[in-house]
């Protein structure tokens, strides 16, 4: 069994796009540029935008974080996209969900230029990876390939049962396994809350990816001997052996599936960091003009 | 054994339809009107272009025909699309393809304003279609979902086989019956060249859609007893019984198979026809400003 080791993996990533900026500064190229609107105060949303502009400052980057308090309204939210839109210093941006609720998510999602959607949310990045162009691919799965690279992981021919169909992550994946592409070009089953007889579904499964959000929910009898297993979970489980009360367990019960498989994400450690990843791999290829590799 | 009628379907919607139509007109709104470009002068170009103008017509839609020669530009094209996108007249417009080899298929449909973009074929409604939100889906597809919902298919928590990943069928078929919506909420498996034993996979499906573009390829013993069977294909066999010296044929030997199903849509008069209802649909949709329905 491998661990596919997303901190690590992440990290990598993040050194190589460092030392490509510092060779195109070198060549007097500007640095790429990302900026981060966070509008009311809600503590998680701080945190990921915090560690986002962390990570880009770490690899060489500009970023600008602009803090807008919970009373915005959508006006002026829309305002600030359009600043972003039309400044050419910013190379791609995030807004940060989810939103105050008198604010519509979809319309500033929609709103955002899609050569600037670095976290590939626009209908237009969405339907352009359905359809295998250039795009801005969404963090989480783009990440998920990454690591399916990475790893040499075979993927043609293989049958890839996806649980979730959430639209960030068990949708896009499950297209993205099916495309014309490497990786890619597996039999793609998605799977979801209205599936009946999953156990005999993933059992399938060459390649399964697991995304519902139930704390270890896959057990050892629900998996192929040999299966490559991505655990997308994250869930805080009340555990008083811990100092803090609870322990981070996935959607996969690690210890018994790990011995059936030939490759497996840990959580945390697996997946997570390597979202990070994406959006700076995103931020660079809007910064080269190239709006995103796929495929 | 019920026959998914297409043909009767299709004119069951158009009669729909003009029925609404003379309701609009007698309130006062315009008549819905639906422009189309032709490049060139292939002849099976004209012949659909001319059909899907001639339905418009029966259904008291006003329609525009603009024939542009195969010497046309990419630019002068451009610029022509560009027109319908700002003509307030105009609800909405397709392009025929192919386009001629110098002009890029891709720039020409990505022009097109998406709210009047009734093939369903740019990138922004492909990614709507993905995110379930209103759009215009492509006509085969939508067809296929009207059979369904007619005939009062059931399809939560049926296992959905797709057999072809093409952009226009499979690959936006997979993604529909996976959808939380009606027809959809199926677990759907997406196959295609790459599938190892694609009988194991197509003698699970409830729900079986062909389009792979093989006569004849899906036979009796690759289906489940009661299956729901859509057969996309329609290629010319050679047949000197026949006048013409051919017949057209579906992807599934449909005798035997029909035997087996318990709904079958035959080729001809099958999902065929439905492509100029969905046409129709969408332009109403667009007249209606509804931009589409979906979901």
């Amino acid at each position: 069994m491998t661990l596919l080791d997303g901190k690590q993996t992440s990290l990598d990533i993040q050194a190589e796009i460092a030392e490509k900026v510092e060779q195109l500064t070198a060549k007097g190229f500007k640095r790429p540029h990302l900026a981060a609107i966070l509008v009311g105060n809600d503590g998680a949303s701080q945190t990921y935008v915090g560690s986002k502009v962390k990570a880009c400052e770490r690899v060489g980057f500009e970023s600008t974080l602009i803090t807008l308090d919970g009373e915005t309204t959508e006006e002026q939210l829309l305002a600030e996209v359009e600043k972003l839109n039309t400044n050419d210093e910013i190379d791609g941006f995030i807004v940060q969900l989810p939103l105050p609720k008198h604010i519509d998510d979809q319309k500033v999602i929609e709103a955002v230029n899609p050569l600037k959607d670095v976290d590939g949310f626009h209908p237009s990045n969405v339907g352009k990876m359905a359809l295998n162009l250039p795009c801005f691919l969404p963090a989480t799965p783009y990440g998920i390939l990454q690591l399916l690279e990475r790893y040499k992981v075979e993927t043609s021919g293989k049958h890839c049962v996806v649980i979730g169909r959430s639209h960030i992550v068990g949708s896009p994946m499950s297209i993205l396994m099916g495309r014309n592409a490497y990786p890619g070009n597996c039999t793609v089953t998605l799977t979801h809350s209205r599936t009946k007889d999953l156990p005999a579904l993933t059992r399938e499964a060459d390649i399964l990816v697991v995304a519902l959000g139930r704390a270890e929910f896959v057990t050892a009898d629900m998996v192929k001997e040999g299966a490559v297993v991505i655990d997308v979970g994250i869930t805080r489980v009340p555990d008083e052996t811990k100092k803090r009360g609870y322990r981070i367990a996935g959607d996969v019960l690690f210890d018994e599936v790990a011995a059936k498989s030939s490759f497996i994400t840990p959580v945390p450690g697996g997946v997570g960091p390597m979202t990070i990843a994406s959006l700076i791999m995103n931020t660079l290829l809007a910064a080269e003009g190239k709006s995103a590799l796929n495929g």
